[in-house]
């Protein structure tokens, strides 16, 4: 005898798939034959689909497809076109022609599955401007989560973008104004970047300096993150109570070669030390990592790798791709000790997307280093979705799919809990319940 | 044998009034047959009209009126039109405007029985210029007590007349020169308001910064009060040793719901809890509470509740109407709450007139509110009158009608103190013994 | 047996006056025992009141007065206090201060019986804010005609009004930038004025700047008018096609003592020579002269004549009133010469109200020097009313009393046509056919 | 026996359809059971099908459809959103936001069949922007060809666009800038628009300034056009040589209400009145003109229709269907006067798409017009594409479907030949031989 199907009543539509992976749990759930039920733009049931009573409901069955919650970029630079233009270069650009760079990113992120961008830093408003244009239905593009401009010393990292402020007055100031026009949270430069002139080695702002951010923030019910590539300046978050903190590549100064230094030094004079004490510090206090691991490079490391399999490379170019693996293979590394040292599940894979050569729309990218660190393929799913939710504070929305949550999903050809390579194959986007795109090189829905 | 009466050698003029409110004491007093002596602009005698010889002063009969003291509004801005436009849409007008809009708000009050206006806070120096204006007998107005430009945090709520300052010192500063302005008191935007991207939910200084504004005001003579939306604002006001405080909603921030913020977020997100303790607090500290009872929108009730009556509602002004009348039932809540704790007597009713459609001239509304709020007509007018004065700190001077103090007062007909409504029927009003107004829809008189 | 009445069944009221002075004819037009009918704010009937029917009219009977159209001054300027401080001082206060001027003098213009002002220049764009104001019912005041900023010279007449422009390119620029604004008339300052550094026997535009003024004007459907101090200036501006020249001063400059000329020496160094052969030619052309007959000292005159008679004068004030007497017979005497060539019917009698001591509200003033000059009563009350309405432009609506004008009139005790200084004595003024004021010293009614 | 087809050694891919429209003739041609051959972005071949050999070649069999040249469409403003706000409102978004707006409105044109689009003024930079970004392959857009800013007199019509110049000088310079940005033609706002404080019934240039315009862009290669809406700016335009009109509403000032006008009056004070010898003059000179007869509120009137043949109207809302119907009645009665006097062949049927109510997708309102006005549909169909063209100075490139031109062309279900409202049945635009949209709604293909 056939057991009782579940129905709703209030259901408005309802997927079919081979298989539905759920993103609940530390490896995530596959659900296989599942279904998935909607009402509007929220998420009624997931689960088989031989539980649920379907015969009122519009359906849509994907076929041999797996579903998966949307994805969730905790870490983009929505105004950067990643067309390997410094920075200096880029921002030549007035604004209006940065705002088009969004639309261009909007797009292919969101045709690669992503329907949550936490925006790290831009110029002036213009983000605030494009989750503007957005509202008014001028066009279509994922959740935007927003802290407008980095908070930066006087020419720190990205202090082109505008948000300046040194001293904890200052400081305070400016996360007000932030919050003012928009913020969901606060960007903190806490270490120099690939900015010119920046010194990556060192933190930038004093504990006072950071902690009077991270208070003008919480005072005003905003999360804080911070740009922290210096071990110094993971140091000085901890003790200043960022909620999260970005790339962590655990970077000391080299102090035997301060005398060759100059302006222009960022990519000399350091290198990259893991501290499995300060990890162990972090994990205790609750602080998230944001990872970025394609970011600096991987792009371009992936493209030589190709021209080395086909036409071959020019001694120039093996150099680069040499000095690129070293780069990632760090990198990877300290990402590994992460891992055994008990972080997964405070690691979100995000990209860093928009600066040189981080393109928009190949989160594969990263999903794929995070699962060579040593991460399954559930956990690099979760890392990517659920946990860049809970960092970004969202989680009671989106990151899973699960009864209550917003519908925001993805189908992918093939499954990625096997192949993780396979969540590039993207067939279709909704998001709010709503068919978004067909993948990439294909049109965005209209708003 | 008829007792002696007393007479008034100096007496300039006299006026009988069937019945004189004094405003002196808990309830105030009404005084039946009565007569006011005046010298020029100042109060000879007030009481009983058998007990003084008026036979060589020039008598005006006013016949069967209530007389009382001048209002006092604690809290009004004269620099807003009150039509419905946002601050934002208000402020795209040149400084010279603002100044006419003040022209019409000034005759608006006054011919309501307004005598003393505390400006709340507008732009540039435009609420002084007007003060200029009447001191050189360009109109009449009544007396105006000016704090200029409110301090507020970068892009705070008031942003736009340009009283931003963040940090103690920063603060310090801007209180120190709007007193060299001619501030007479100082106003801090303590927690966020209507204001574009503002979050009214939360403190918007620290209680460090708080009581730089306090003693930098302090320091030069002059009282201090601070917009308190938030219940974190009311308590860092409190710790700051704030004078008074205005609005008072004790609104708290729903933090379940950070994820929707966004930049015009401030008619979400939060809920007015009242919190006896923190009252308790401010009652001990002899901090002053100025009510604003009817700002926020009882002009539209109003409006919509006589079309109801008449035209009928559709469905979104009953929506409308639904919404105002939660909010009012909120805010009348917390009034009650306060009257029960014992704020009887540092509670002014204040008219906060000026924002969006809280018209100039309609003191009676908050008085009404008052009185359903749970005070006597007597307590209502007393908080209208000498608690007002008392707050602005200028109780020797005005707020009753005694002998010594200036002769502010008006006349209308019946008898506030059986039927509060009767407030609004302006028949005359006086400022230092002078007839300015004939009351509403009339002319003021010529400076 | 009893002639038929007219009746007018679209009739809003009437008004019934012993003296009806129409402004119809050379002379204007008395009637007695006259009755006025309006439609709403225009007029359907000026007469006998024997001769209409107005059983189902409302009828206010105004008694034993004079009604006469409401006076037209064609040159004032409202944002000037007449406080006897000179430009420079009066333009160290803020525009706001301007604009609460501007109130002023629109009601004491409007309880004089002015219900029609062409302004004639103030600074930025105070007046077009006023009217702002006025259209949208902050204050009530006459119609404006309005010309914004003068066009001046490089530090001209009236340069610190901001309306600067040299050379036909930037005329013609700064004309169509003002009639963008709002600009109903252009003002061209032809010659020096009272400007400190000014040079009024001087010519200040030549011919051609001038020209492209006059032509970019009414290339916008715009009048012309100058400022022409100067026989030169009255001269270039026949040539170039004004509409209209203020002053006419028929200043030469005396050559002879140009060595002592410098910086500031406005009040010396030429003298008044009239020139018949112009006079001639100026009205040939139909070119309006504003005669602004009191400003430059009458109200002063007044004043120290009225000392003389009750206090006595000093040595210095008798001084002072024997170099005014030399200056106002001078200039009457020029007005009887152009009144003795014909020029009656295109002088309006205008006040240059604003400037030093010309008061607002005085038009009686110039009214009684036009019959000392020359005029009849009559011509003299149709100088002030039609011609003045001629001159702007706007004698289709206003200026007379006649059916199809709008409803601008007031009432005065007495008879002007028998002793034009009682004009003075209003005791009421209708604007579009509303009670706007019951004269001097009392309240303007509201919007 | 079956005559040898021609054969196409090189073509890379051909379309099949039921019916091709080739805009070739005074009326078009229409080809039934059509192909067209393309080699990459050019056309080798458009006729009957049979007639070529398309075995070697990607046939893509379109079906019963229509197959046209894209849309030329003379006059669009890419940066104005058509929500009803006014100029001054929508210009108070900064220019990220502008930007944004145009990415809406390309998309929209675009999937409506509009392959190249004539931007007539937009604020600074902004458009030139967008067409870089195009470049560049952030978004894609149909063909565009700018002006920049339009060349205006001081506050004059779009004034807030930057392009202020007065005088021959500086409109010369200003022209040279605008070309050196990369204009592609110069816009001359002959007359006054919309724009608060303009007066469209007058010329807002003298010829001198205008020939000056046409000169400098001339003498730098670049076609002319002019905002005409008075018929004196239509004369004046005629002398100075500009290469096409815009609007030409054939307006006159109505000199009877001088006295009523303000600051903001724009909307009175005028009339139509059609001036054959002016069009035959025209005519003569080879001026073209750009009709933009759906501009001014025709959106309005079918939204209007539409909701009174269902829901019903108001008052007011019958009342502003009135005005808009006596609007279009006159301006498609101009229309049909210059169609009668032979203007046909010179007159493109443009949109004037951006401003108010005015939505991009939407030419087929002009088209309907057109034919209403009384051209046929082929020739309403030439009128918004090969005229276009030739108006636009790229006829030798699109316009037509002819071998040697660009494949820019639109498939709609239906045959506009034989109902010209077909033209909005867009199934698939292609542009330099691209899919580049499926219909409106649908998203339009990447770059």
């Amino acid at each position: 005898m056939e057991p009782t199907r579940r129905s709703f009543p209030t259901a408005s539509q309802a997927f079919l798939a081979k298989r539905i992976f759920t993103a609940v749990g530390a490896e995530g759930t596959l659900i296989e034959d599942a279904a998935l039920v909607l009402e509007d733009n929220q998420i009624l049931y997931v689960g088989p689909a031989r539980e649920v009573e379907l015969a009122a409901v519009p359906v849509h069955d994907l076929g041999d497809v797996t579903v998966l919650p949307g994805l969730v970029d905790a870490h983009a630079h929505l105004t950067l076109p990643a067309d390997k233009r410094n920075y200096e270069q880029v921002h030549q650009d007035p604004d209006e022609m940065l705002a088009l760079v969004c639309v261009m990113n909007l797009r292919k992120h969101l045709a690669a599955g992503v329907t949550t961008i936490r925006d790290n830093g831009g110029r002036n408003r213009v983000t605030f401007t494009v989750r503007d244009a957005i509202r008014r239905g001028y066009l279509a593009g994922p959740r935007l989560l927003l802290c407008g401009r980095p908070v930066t010393q006087r020419l720190g990292h990205f202090y082109f973008c505008g948000g300046t402020a040194d001293g904890p007055v200052e400081i305070r100031a400016t996360v007000r104004a932030l919050v003012a026009e928009g913020a969901d949270h606060i960007k903190i430069m806490a270490s120099g970047g690939a900015t010119l002139g920046n010194l990556p080695y060192y933190a930038a702002y004093t504990v006072e300096e950071m902690k009077a951010a991270v208070d003008a923030a919480h005072d005003l019910g905003r999360l804080t993150t911070g740009h922290c590539r210096a071990t110094q300046s993971m140091r000085y978050a901890l003790e200043a109570g960022f909620d999260a903190i970005e790339h962590a590549e655990f970077l000391e100064a080299d102090l035997s070669r301060k005398a060759n230094l100059g302006a222009h030094h960022n990519l000399q004079g350091g290198q990259s030390v893991y501290d499995g004490r300060l990890a162990q510090q972090l994990l205790d206090a609750g602080t998230f990592i944001s990872t970025t691991l394609q970011c600096g490079g991987y792009d371009t490391v992936v493209d030589l790798r190709h021209k080395k399999d086909t036409a071959g490379l020019t001694g120039q170019e093996q150099g680069q791709l040499d000095a690129l693996q070293f780069y990632f293979e760090q990198k990877v590394g300290n990402f590994s000790q992460l891992i055994k040292d008990g972080f997964v599940g405070k690691l979100a894979i995000s990209s860093d997307a928009g600066p040189f050569d981080t393109q928009f729309g190949r989160m594969d990218l990263g999903l794929c280093l995070g699962v060579e660190g040593g991460m399954t393929t559930g956990q690099a799913l979760v890392a990517a979705t659920r946990v860049g939710a809970e960092l970004c504070g969202i989680a009671d929305e989106v990151g899973t799919l699960e009864p209550g949550k917003l519908a925001d999903f993805f189908a992918v050809d093939g499954d990625p809990t096997r192949n993780i390579a396979d969540i590039a194959n993207v067939t279709g986007v909704w998001a709010d319940g709503r068919l978004r795109s067909h993948g990439p090189g294909v049109g965005v829905e209209w708003p």
